[in-house]
């Protein structure tokens, strides 16, 4: 029988209120190796160096990637029914009514059902107890822990021992978070050379900054963390061939914080109030989009950049927890 | 009866091939908090900005913290000891020959004797199976994981679900591996204000490069990693406040690599030819310290600076491990 896993953590290492777990109401096959897909279409960047910009510029498309990787893994699923009777399953517990929460689980649920992977959501109000989340929570952890998800479900990837796997050399770990490792597949995608080169994160949360600082340094990136208690975050930022913005504040990041022909990955979602915008409010990156097109070589918008291959790499985690359970190589 | 836990892991997540992990044969008592002890005897430094160096320059004193740290542990030893008739232990397998782990295995043995710690070596061949190694490991850990050791006990603190705490913001390892915390606790005691600095760890090996960065960034300084494949090692290392040699290359940080004021945490134990030496050979660290000293406001020597501190941390650790399991405030 088909094992579902519904899960939510109330301690700090959540945030968003949002966990997700890959169940797998039947049988499973293939791989999908996303980072040796070849680059896409010759769109390729090299780094610019700060002496010779030309003005060519790169809209890095996150939709279009996201689609790619959604196709890739819809082929998958439907040969895993056909040839062993499993389709995979992703289960979202959500805690509260945080309205990017809420958007964040529709757009997941739109792109289930795109890959053909069954989707379950429970929705519990803000002042559940750990208790009320606990009773979603099927096949828990066995281990002593402080969160109940069994890592090889959690998709998501934020269980502490994965993490430890994530920042330690020589180690891999289950799952790579998935808005880090869309940040990491989009330079990919793009073919922006990694290794030597300088790369800033702004921003040193557990889910985003700390986890994409571990994967650029695996690509033999040079990393600098920037975060609220640094001095001189504009000088620093300005140093980077390749800027990550995840601070969460609404164009922080300003033309002048760019080195000329700098590749910028902007992971902030941020609404602000704008009178003009048809709900009187719109949705901005950290990056000020306007200002680092002029600068930067290549940037990912918001919307439309790193949040679709977040959801990408959601389904595409759960397509590789399904084949593992299933032993299926 | 007490509980005796010797181990060594023959995974790549060990290097050098020790691993330490406490026992206790009897039962424990307080807590040393060694973060919260005031600064020692008035040495102060604050860290000078490159435009005013003045010809001050303090020599980091490692032997003579750690024995003040071993001196309090001592007297907490005895406390338990005549309390509760439990005396905290610390046992080493060590497989192989290699130099450098067999002199740490000596002056740890030397140090648990100062401290009153009771203590257990096991020296086995180079060519030890898993098998045999793990004979000597009593009390394994009971869940599913590439090593045996039980993290409770892991007083080096390289289990990967505690290295996911301590990279994890608002989370705590069990035990902070013993380098890297004892190059913290040097900054501490010599009154190193870290909060805003910019801080540059040479070096991303999983027991000193990775987690001494993610200490440093807890202080609230902003870290850059350089490695091997870093293009500007020197420049780079040029703009650290704070700078922590950790790469295993003999003399390899020369003056021109360090700030005029910075403060220099030498991790380097490296023996060097030298025909003028009594033995053929001598010990250096990381940085050239006589270039180091002209330039930089403190630094560590090599011995006599990280070294004795490592020994200082792990009977540290081993007295809270004791008293955690015998569940002692």
């Amino acid at each position: 029988m088909a094992s579902l896993m519904l899960t939510v953590s109330t301690s700090p290492l959540v945030h968003p209120s949002i966990r997700h777990n890959a169940f797998m109401p039947r049988r499973c096959i293939d791989q999908i190796r996303l980072h040796t897909t070849p680059p896409i279409r010759g769109c390729s960047l090299s780094i610019r160096s700060s002496s010779s910009p030309d003005t060519g510029f790169t809209r890095i498309d996150g939709n279009k990637e996201a689609k790619s990787i959604t196709d890739e893994i819809k082929i998958e699923v439907s040969r895993m029914d056909a040839s062993i009777h499993v389709v995979p399953g992703l289960a979202v517990i959500l805690v509260g009514d945080r309205q990017d929460s809420a958007s964040y689980v529709r757009n997941k649920k739109k792109a289930c059902e795109s890959a053909g992977i069954k989707s379950v959501d429970v929705c519990l109000p803000e002042d559940s107890s750990e208790e009320d989340v606990l009773k979603y929570i099927w096949n828990p952890c066995s281990v002593a822990s402080t969160i109940a998800i069994n890592p090889k479900k959690d998709v998501d990837g934020f269980h502490p021992q994965n993490m430890g796997l994530l920042a330690m050399r020589g180690r891999e770990p289950d799952f790579v978070p998935c808005t880090p490792r869309g940040c990491i597949e989009l330079l990919h995608r793009y073919n922006v050379e990694m290794e030597g080169k300088r790369a800033v994160v702004i921003g040193r949360s557990n889910i985003v900054g700390m986890p994409v600082a571990h994967l650029l340094q695996n690509e033999d990136a040079t990393v600098t963390t920037i975060h609220s208690k640094t001095k001189n975050p504009e000088e620093i930022a300005r140093e980077a061939d390749i800027l990550i913005a995840a601070a969460g504040q609404p164009n922080m990041v300003r033309g002048s914080w760019i080195k000329p022909g700098a590749v910028v990955i902007d992971v902030g979602i941020n609404h602000i109030e704008d009178p003009s915008a048809p709900r009187g409010r719109r949705l901005v990156g950290d990056v000020c989009y306007e200002e680092a097109c002029k600068v930067a070589s290549a940037i990912t918008p918001v919307p439309g950049g790193v949040g679709p291959m977040t959801i990408a790499m959601l389904l595409s985690n759960t397509l590789t927890s399904a084949k593992r359970i299933h032993e299926f190589e």
